[in-house]
């Protein structure tokens, strides 16, 4: 199959080595001449080129830009396809996207492989990168049945999980565990940073291990990213943040009145219920 | 040196192995017949007992019970010690430790190896476990500075990084590294828990990852632990809490108001101070 990756990053890149590697002849756009060099040269893509047109020849489109980009690069895109043509994307926010490209075009399906890494760019793309990881689909109502069925397969492929789901229920989700992380984690750091007694502040610093580190890593991480997902998931990131807020005031209650055997109670509540997340 | 070890468990044990490394001669009590069994066996000391005046012979003895043990440990140790016999403790917590002993004995230091571990008991003991980590001693004004030097020489000997300070300044400072940490990734996992729509739930369950599983995995520790330093820390954390509330608040309200730019200089900010903290 002729398959079109626009946007040659970490995931384009890391799909690009997939499919080649599955026999697929992989078509790369990228907005850097330099980067559809490297492409080639890695073995991401088959061909690659700075001009979108290369994508017409696609039967499959995947826009794995960064996501403010998606919907723009798909006004471009499909000037130059045929309606058959299938485009999915990568973005880590369903349902503007959805809501955006759906009523333009019908063979699209909304995707998002849960492989961040990081690194970013081609460099960092990697083979089997989306082994073992979920790739969740947003189809609607509208969506072909055969359009589903092309990037069901496609995705299996590539060794990853499975999982649909409408795009609202898609980002309510990775608000819980992926946004609001980023946000509670990177109020942490802003607290620690911001302590006013110098003493105490450098002997944290001096101090803080694996605690701190686990804690604080997804708050220190790419800003633009965290952006992103606050600017994209605007509505189910402020429930989520609500949500947290009214946790943690029950928590420093418990700890206000020294109900010691409420936050027990609370702290083995949670030793249950995180395995269910992650493992 | 005769060194004694109230309490065998996971640091106990360790600085068993250390301390008989270095050529001490090392005598361990434990409350439990078992453990000191196990301890002799495992070759973390050279004698064992369950009776604390085995204590008597020791020039140097580190009380490694849990903290909540420390104090009331400590009031039977000393009926069966020379004055001369310098003590110090091992607890997460400091001020009131020390506030409790220092008045009733001389040669007391407090001490706070950061090595803990998920794991616990004398079976989790390990060699070299100080090795590379900080070891603050928190002396008062009254220490004895021989107290001082002998504690800070098995410390060193240890491979540890040394650090002073007052305890107040140690208990605020592992407030902010150690106990909001605990707290934050408990509300986080709480949060993701209380979600009342079980599809979503369902998924964020299937979808989290990494920054899930890092941001909440302190806050799925060792409840008992986690109790501990609220409860023997409860100032210094309700303090901790209510600037990190701040905090999240001023995130949240800059989302609400979608000041991007300003969301991403505090995320830009947190990028640059984490690395003080952890590297």
């Amino acid at each position: 199959m002729k398959i079109g990756i626009l946007g040659l990053g970490l995931i384009g890149g890391s799909l690009g080595y997939d499919l080649r590697s599955l026999g697929h002849h992989v078509l790369g756009v990228s907005r850097r001449l330099s980067t559809c060099e490297k492409a080639i040269a890695l073995g991401s893509v088959n061909e690659a080129s700075v001009d979108i047109s290369l994508l017409a020849a696609a039967e499959v489109v995947f826009i794995c830009t960064p996501i403010g980009l998606i919907v723009p690069q798909f006004q471009q895109l499909i000037d130059h396809l045929p309606v058959s043509t299938v485009i999915t994307d990568v973005g880590s926010v369903k349902a503007p996207i959805v809501k955006a490209i759906a009523p333009q075009w019908s063979n699209f399906i909304g995707g998002h492989p849960m492989a961040g890494l990081a690194e970013s760019g081609i460099e960092a793309a990697q083979r089997d990168l989306f082994v073992g990881r979920p790739y969740v689909l947003t189809p609607d109502e509208t969506t072909p049945k055969t359009a589903i069925a092309i990037v069901e397969e496609i995705v299996r492929s590539l060794g990853a999980n499975l999982y649909y789901c409408p795009p609202d229920e898609h980002d309510r989700a990775v608000s819980l565990i992926s946004h609001l992380p980023v946000m509670v984690s990177a109020a942490l750091i802003a607290t620690c940073m911001g302590e006013t007694d110098t003493h105490v502040l450098q002997l944290a610093q001096n101090l803080a291990s694996s605690g701190f580190r686990d804690t604080s890593r997804v708050g220190g991480g790419n800003p633009e990213l965290g952006v992103m997902m606050a600017q994209y998931n605007r509505q189910a990131l402020l429930s989520s943040l609500a949500q947290y807020r009214q946790n943690l005031a029950k928590l420093t209650n418990l700890i206000e009145q020294s109900d010691w055997a409420a936050l027990e109670f609370q702290l083995q509540a949670n030793g249950k219920a995180r395995p269910k997340f992650v493992e």
